[in-house]
């Protein structure tokens, strides 16, 4: 891994160590700790936490929550410990691999389980190992919904982004095992395909399935090279740290 | 069954009899028929097809397909022999269970199958038996999907439209025997959940999944009494026949 440099997270409040060249949270890990409806004193397990951004957003936003995170690579393991000391949010950090759950977890269910997990299946494997490791799935996508599936208590929430184009995998899993799903498709703007979808999905509920109205981040039709055109919902997500309230839509 | 009575679609250029009572087919057969990428020359099931409003909306649209219905109900499949004859719209109506489909199309595979399966799979059935059936899913979904892929020659196209609530069986099923699926969800009104989904998915195919951009019925924000606020582009699919491309978009 390369040397960390440090990020800022909504609009400063956060500071976030993240290697210069290889896995780096943006934007998808502050929505996907936007969209989890954790409440004060309720536990919290990330899947794939890498240097915890999402993780720490999300404490940043709700004070009281027991966070722990799951991650695979010692480096980036070490880096969210440092991420968690620096900001002042406690948290617990587990360096192990979710296809052979550390026991200390395997014995635990949580109010919540949070993941953003890797987005391509295929294709080179990146020069940087933690790039690669954190872009490629070395497990399948089942097996991550699954396992976080596994982890939940009954009646808790599974928050989860991905590729809106992983739908069906996504659905086929959280069909059988969960209910009140509500999709959030999130468009680059106004009219296009979504790129990501934000899933919320409850345990064992009953619930129909929602697809809300898409969640647009910019304002323009197209890009330009102007100053950055977020649209003010996305900016109050992303720079004002705002909840991203699903099931409030 | 109470007796028929004619309504116009496509702004009159369709005239159906249906039943004043029992299961009256609306915008849901018109968009779906219009999502429907059919050209000249290619065969068409639809599974279910009632009074016929989606398969004759389609036939109007595009001459020269070699359109087949299956219907359940004897008194809807002779009204939908009437339709044909009426619209001057050649078409084969099979009277039969899709759960024991008709040997003579066993033997068959098509070009296109389009399905507006039953949407309520509980409460009570209506006291009109053709209600009732229409409405209430004697076979479950899965089934209704299951038997439209079968009928489908390999690269051939299911359109679908349905409940969005449903979104999770019918990418279980499509998933695992379709692929290039893509979903049009369709919303009321703009910020609204989508209350229907239009699926187009093709047989066999790799292609990713795509989310599109809702498709929007209604102009203004909220009902009004005044007349139909259609948007510009409901107005051109339920008036003036256009067609929903759906891979266009």
């Amino acid at each position: 891994m390369t040397e960390p440099r440090r990020d800022g997270f909504l609009g400063g409040r956060l500071s976030i160590a993240q290697p210069v060249a290889g896995y780096r949270a943006g934007a998808d890990a502050v929505m996907l700790a936007a969209a989890c409806p954790a409440q004060a004193g309720e536990s919290v397990l990330e899947l794939g936490c890498g240097a915890g951004t999402a993780l720490f957003c999300l404490g940043a936003r709700v004070p009281g929550l027991r966070l722990t995170g799951l991650e695979v690579q010692d480096s980036y393991a070490a880096l969210a410990r440092e991420n968690a000391d620096q900001n002042g949010i406690p948290a617990r950090i587990v360096t192990g691999d979710l296809t052979r759950m550390p026991p200390e977890l395997r014995a635990e269910s949580f109010d919540h389980v949070i993941s953003n997990p890797p987005y391509f299946t295929s294709g080179t494997v990146a020069p940087d190992a933690g790039r690669g490791t954190a872009r490629h799935e070395d497990a399948p996508l089942s097996l991550w919904l699954e396992t976080a599936l596994r982890r939940l208590r009954p009646g808790g929430w599974l928050t989860l982004i991905h590729r809106a184009e992983r739908l069906s995998v996504i659905l086929s899993v959280l069909g059988a095992g969960a209910g009140e799903i509500t999709i959030l498709p999130v468009s680059a703007r106004i009219g296009r395909d979504a790129g990501r979808i934000i899933v919320l999905a409850r345990k064992g509920a009953k619930a129909p399935l929602r697809l809300l109205s898409p969640f647009i981040m910019h304002e323009k039709p197209s890009h330009s090279a102007d100053a950055e055109d977020l649209t003010a919902e996305a900016h109050a997500v992303l720079r004002d740290g705002a909840p991203l309230n699903l099931r409030g839509r």
